[in-house]
Order: C-alpha cells, then sequence, then structure tokens
C-alpha cells in the first residue's frame, strides 16, 4: 500500500477500519470498549502503525489519548479527532470514524505545506460509561479531569488506578494540557439522529451542542386495592406521573428546538390489582439555546408539583446533571459552509442533542462539528450505519476545510 | 371456659383467635397462608375444638374445606363462612373474620330451635396465590372445580396432587358439591376499602360484587437517543401509553361507580437518556353493573389505539380475565338491613370491588355480604385493622339475620 491523495481510496480504507477495530473488544461478540479496557492497547497499536506510516510523531498521555502531530513551520495547531471509547454492545463508527478521519485527511494532505501544525486526537474516554460520567480524554486536554480522579467504576477502582494500572501517571497530567498555540479543534462524528435523512444531505454543519438537564422524580402517594378504592379515595402516584408524562410531550411538541424525554417509569408495588403508591421516573431535557431550557425546566416540575398536589401525592425532584449549551466557532462553521460548497454539497445546519468532546474542547479553543447522516438514525446499537458517499463526503469537506484554514491564517 | 350468649364476649374471643391463628404461618414472621400448606392443619384443629366444644360435626371436604354443621329439624340449609387462606404477608381479619364469626354465631345462638341447619364454611382457598386463579374452596361446593385439577403451583404441583398430597382425595368431589336443600350464603368480610370508614359506619350491606376486566397492553414504538431525536421523528412508546392512563382516570372519576387502574408501567430500555420504545402495562377495571363497564373497556382500548396510531406506535391488548357482576340476593339484603335496623346501626349499600367467595356461592343459592369497616383502608398487609366494637356489630346483626329468617322460613 503506497500512500494516496485518492479520497475514494482512503474512504474505503477508513469504513474498513471501521469495521476490523469494532472487533476489538471487551466482550466477544460485540463492540464494547469501555475506558482504558485491555484493548485500547490494540487500538493503540493500529493507529500508530497508521500514524508512523505517515510520519506522524505519536504519544500517549496521561489519561491514554492517542495523539499524532503533523508538524509545521507555523506554531499554532489545528486540533482534529474523536473517541475511541464505546458504549456498550455499540456500532462501528460512533467516535472511531472520527478519529480515522483525521489520519486519513493527514494522509491526504500528503506533503503539503500548512502554517499550522495538525494533532490528530483519538480521546480514550468520551461516553461516561466506566465512571458514570464522560469526557475523562478531552478534558485531560482542557486541565479539568483532576477533579475526576477519585470516581470508582464498579470494581471501585479509581480513574487514577486505573491510569496507573494501563502504565500511565497521572503526574503526566500537565503535559497533556493544552496551554496555548491551538488553532482550534475540528471533529467528524456520525449524527445518531435523522436530521439528515429526512432533510436528504450527507452532511451538516453543528450549530450548538445543546445544554441539558436531568433530573428524577419520585412521585409518592398511596398503594391501595384496584377494587375497594373508590377514585375519589385514591392517591395514586402513576396517575399524576402519567401527566407529567403527557406535559413534556406536549411542551418539547410545542417549543421549537425542545427535546424533553421521560426514559425511565417504574410503577410500585407493580401489581395488576393495586393502585401505584410509588413512581419513579426520570426527565431529560436539552436546547440549544440556554435560556430557552430555563425556562421550560421549572414549568415543567412545577406541572409534575400540581399533577401530585390534586391527587395527594407528593414529588421529589432530584437534579442528576446540568450542561449550559455550547455554541460552535462562527467562523470555523462558517469555513465548514464553504468547504461543502466547493464540494458542491448540501450542508444543512442542526443541533447537537448528544454531548461530544467538541463541548469540553470549545471551552479553551475555537471547535466545529460536522455530522454524517446516519440512514437508519440508530445509535449506541451494533446496527449502527453510515453511507460510504457520505463519509467521503466529510473527508471532502475537512480538506477543503483545512485548505481554506491554511489560506486564512496565512492571510 | 363456659358457652355463652354474651356477644361483647364472643367478640372478644374472635379478635383474640384472630391473632392467634395469624401467628400460623408458612413464612416465619409473617402471616402467609397458601392453598394446602401444612399449617392449614393447625387452623384446621383450632376450628375443629371449638367446633367439637359447641357439639358440631365437623369434616373436611374433598379440596380441604373445613365444615361444621349445626343440625335441625328443618331440611334446609344456611351456610355461614368465609376463607381461611391468605395472600402473602397478610393482616389477621382477611378471610378469617368470617370464618370465626360463623362459630361465634353458632355458640351464640345456643339450643335455640331453628327450621333450618347452618353449616360453618372455613374454605381452604380464596385468595388465588399458589395457583394463580382463586376460589378453589367454593368452587368444589358449586361443582365447578374440576377444570381447576390441573393447574401447576410453582413447584409444578398440580392441584389434584397437592390435595392427595395432603391426605385428601378428589374422587370426594362430588360429595363436596351442594346439591340441594340450601336456603343461602352469608359472609362477613372486612372492606378493604375506605368507604364505610368515610362514611361512619361500622358495617354496610353489599349489593353486588363488582364485575371486573384485567387486560394487558403492550405499546410497542422505537427506542430512539433522547437528545438527537427530534419530537417530530418520535415512536414514543410511554407516551402513548401515559395519555391511556390520563384516560383510565378520566373515565373513571366521571363514570359513577366505576373503577379503573393501571398497576404496572415499565418503559423498556428505560434509561434516562433513551426515548422508550416499549411499554408493558396493564388495566384492572370493575363495575358493579356489567353493562357499564362493558360500555368503557372498548372505549378505553380504542383510546389507547389512537393515542398509539398518532404516535407510530402500536399496542397488543391481551385479555387475562372477564368476570361478570355478581348480585347479591334481595331478600338476604333486606333482612341484614332490618337486623342493622333491630340493632340501631347504620347500614349504608356498598359494592364489593374485590372478588369473595359469595360470588361463586351467589352462582347456585341466595348470597349476601356484610362490610365490615376497614379503618385505616388497608388491606392484603399486615397492617389491616378492625375496630373491636364494629366486630361486634357484625355480630349482632349476623344474629339478628338468622332470627329473622327463622321467622321468614317458618311463616
Amino acid at each position: 500500500m503506497n500512500r494516496t491523495d485518492n479520497l475514494t481510496e482512503l474512504n474505503a480504507r477508513v469504513l474498513a477500519a471501521c469495521r476490523e477495530l469494532a472487533t476489538l473488544t471487551e466482550v466477544p461478540g460485540e463492540t464494547t470498549r469501555t475506558y482504558l479496557c485491555p484493548t485500547t492497547r490494540d487500538v493503540h497499536a493500529f493507529l500508530r502503525a497508521w500514524a508512523d506510516w505517515l510520519g506522524l510523531s505519536t504519544t500517549v498521555d496521561a489519561v491514554g489519548n492517542l495523539r499524532s502531530r503533523r508538524e509545521s513551520a507555523g506554531a499554532r495547531t489545528l486540533y482534529v479527532g474523536s473517541h475511541i471509547d464505546t458504549v456498550p454492545n455499540a456500532g462501528a463508527y460512533d467516535g472511531m470514524l472520527g478519529v480515522l478521519l483525521a489520519y486519513a485527511l493527514v494522509e491526504a494532505l500528503g506533503d503539503r505545506g500548512l502554517p499550522f501544525a495538525i494533532e490528530v486526537l483519538a480521546f480514550s474516554e468520551e461516553e461516561g460509561v466506566r465512571y458514570g460520567v464522560p469526557f475523562i480524554g478531552s478534558r485531560a486536554l482542557t486541565g479539568t479531569v483532576n477533579e475526576m480522579l477519585g470516581l470508582l467504576d464498579a470494581e471501585g477502582q479509581s480513574v487514577e488506578d486505573a491510569i496507573r494500572a494501563f502504565g500511565l501517571s497521572p503526574d503526566d497530567l500537565p503535559a497533556a494540557r493544552v496551554t496555548g498555540g491551538a488553532l482550534g479543534y475540528v471533529e467528524v462524528h456520525i449524527e445518531q439522529g435523522p436530521v439528515l435523512q429526512a432533510a436528504g444531505a450527507a452532511v451538516g454543519v453543528v450549530t450548538a451542542i445543546a445544554g441539558q438537564n436531568r433530573v428524577l422524580l419520585d412521585f409518592r402517594g398511596r398503594a391501595s386495592h384496584a377494587g375497594t378504592t373508590p377514585m375519589a379515595h385514591r392517591r395514586d402516584a402513576l396517575a399524576a406521573a402519567a401527566h407529567f408524562v403527557v406535559a413534556v410531550e406536549d411542551r418539547a411538541r410545542n417549543t421549537p428546538g425542545l427535546v424533553a424525554t421521560v426514559g425511565v417509569m417504574q410503577a410500585r408495588p407493580g401489581a395488576i390489582n393495586i393502585v401505584p403508591g410509588d413512581v419513579h421516573c426520570t426527565l431529560d431535557i436539552r436546547h440549544e439555546r440556554d435560556a430557552a431550557r430555563l425556562d421550560a425546566l421549572p414549568a415543567l416540575l412545577d406541572d409534575a408539583q400540581r399533577f401530585a398536589a390534586e391527587r395527594g401525592v407528593t414529588v421529589t425532584v432530584t437534579p442528576k446533571m446540568e450542561e449550559r449549551a455550547t455554541p460552535m466557532d462562527a467562523g470555523f462553521q462558517a469555513l465548514l459552509h464553504h468547504a461543502a460548497d466547493d464540494e458542491g454539497l448540501l450542508h444543512p445546519e442542526l443541533v447537537s442533542g448528544a454531548g461530544h468532546d467538541a463541548m469540553v474542547m470549545g471551552t479553551v479553543m475555537p471547535a466545529a462539528m460536522l455530522f454524517v447522516r446516519s440512514p437508519n438514525a440508530l445509535s449506541h446499537h451494533p446496527d449502527e450505519m453510515v453511507n460510504p458517499e457520505d463519509v467521503e463526503a466529510a473527508l471532502r469537506i475537512l480538506l477543503r476545510f483545512v485548505e481554506r484554514l491554511a489560506l486564512e491564517v496565512t492571510a
């Protein structure tokens, strides 16, 4: 195999690599790679081989991110990448596609001189599976990972101990941090939703990563006999919770851009002939504008209180997560739109409802994301897929983006 | 101890016996007596001792019902009783109270001549716990138990084998059946609900045992990412099911006498950030008039179909149970009302939302029930309780009922 700037050939190699790397798993028969699991080394070896072949200098930083640099005369660095960990029983493209496209980009650039370095980032952890909290990889680059070192996994091993067990050292965390000279971060990722498919577009430019709140709700009424308790005497926790679910759907449907979900709903004691005394449920609410989300959340929680009070039921709300929205960099977005125009491709805007490393990177440098159509809208599922021509479109746009950025930096 | 017609003293003995018999259990530390469990023999021994002392002739029939007869010159028989089995971790009064009050009634009658025999019935099975289907005891008397003999319990033992293992024989089933001469059946039972407590009445006369339907509903949509799936692209099974729960509550509240309950509600996959793709829930619907119930049920199932279809969700309905309403005998009801008047007691009418042996007995003879107030409305719970004076009121009314029935039979 020779180095090539044939993007169709490069793209075929990216897709083959996605499929091959999906076989590197900690659970036989599926694709499961949580933070620093043993097969992380095999993924590193695969990527390092490509990087070496391209003449990049590659290191593994203190949290296990594999980082390959293409140096340049310029002092600044463009970061390009995504993550190599997965959810349990994942697909082949979530994260890995963006990592491999970054290497393909570097190969496509060949010997071209650029006024900035490129650093390919293969983040070790984005999904939040092993420690319940995501972004260990990118937070190492922004210097915000220290507070996570004491977190414990299901076996009671801390992040710090996991790092040492992998042969790395938390003492090297300062060196992992980006302290200056960053031009920005760009990430290609599958959409994980139906928007581009519905728009008939191969790719889309992300305007913002939605902010989100997650809360737990516990409705407490009184369990009673379904036959002997007249309606007027009930304190039905499920009836209150059901009104809440209806209100959540109504408000989200009537608020442009809002998505709100009750994903968990358990009624107890849970017998066909017993009025439910307790209901545990959840709310996940997201919007690209913080104001819209922060209007909707208290209104919905007020609704929950009202539905409960009307039935002699109480409701306890426990906040679980709050993330502010992260707008993507306007200049980088414009470059992506122009790059897509250069290729004669549709380039709709869309919001990312899911969190991504670009959210973290965006706190310290300009960040942007290009989404690739998910033809079946499946995400976090072994049947997750991409159209090969859509991936090639993303690669072409990434190359145009770098060319345009080079012109801007030079100018 | 001497036989007494002092009803206060008899009542105290009934209540003490309820508490003592509650210690006869197959699960230490709680009151649990399923069909033909070993402690059934201890209950039988206790009741037989009282019966022997009263001079009654006692037998155990083919399904394990303990039956004690007070003979008379008259050819007909009044049946009085309730059941001795319990739900898991039960209270002390559900069933047993009615059995013990029947023996107390016989003791209170002393040597008084009556134009009919009295047979005290201690049904071996009413709750449906061991075999999932209730009324093995009373169905032996109505000749409808044969079709149940092949049912298996959790250990795979059939009803027939359980009967033989207890030392009884299914060959004796014909002898258990009431084939003629029945004057009727009367049963005292705790209300298991809040109606008499709200009415400030010690007892109430049951007009009917509600008919009921139980159905399972399975909503099937599509699980998807809570962040990346816009509202318009969702097929949210829980949103559909929640609308159903709201409709169930609305219809029951607006239909006098209807009780309708969604007791089970499970959303799958059940993660905070995943739109539920599947929901399993149940409906239990009851009314004293079959027509009212049979109007409401299809309307609610149509609602479910509509809520589902509006969201690209399907719903499968699986019927689990259908029982017709059983009106109590009008003549027996009138006797109970008059008996309560004789004692200067309130005697509101109420519907039994729960099934009872009187439902089965009512298919072959006049049947009636007197409910005793449940002060805390707790049922199927170790804290189930009764007021002692309410139980004495029931005993007094039972005695008056028999006196008035004797006058009617003689006349």
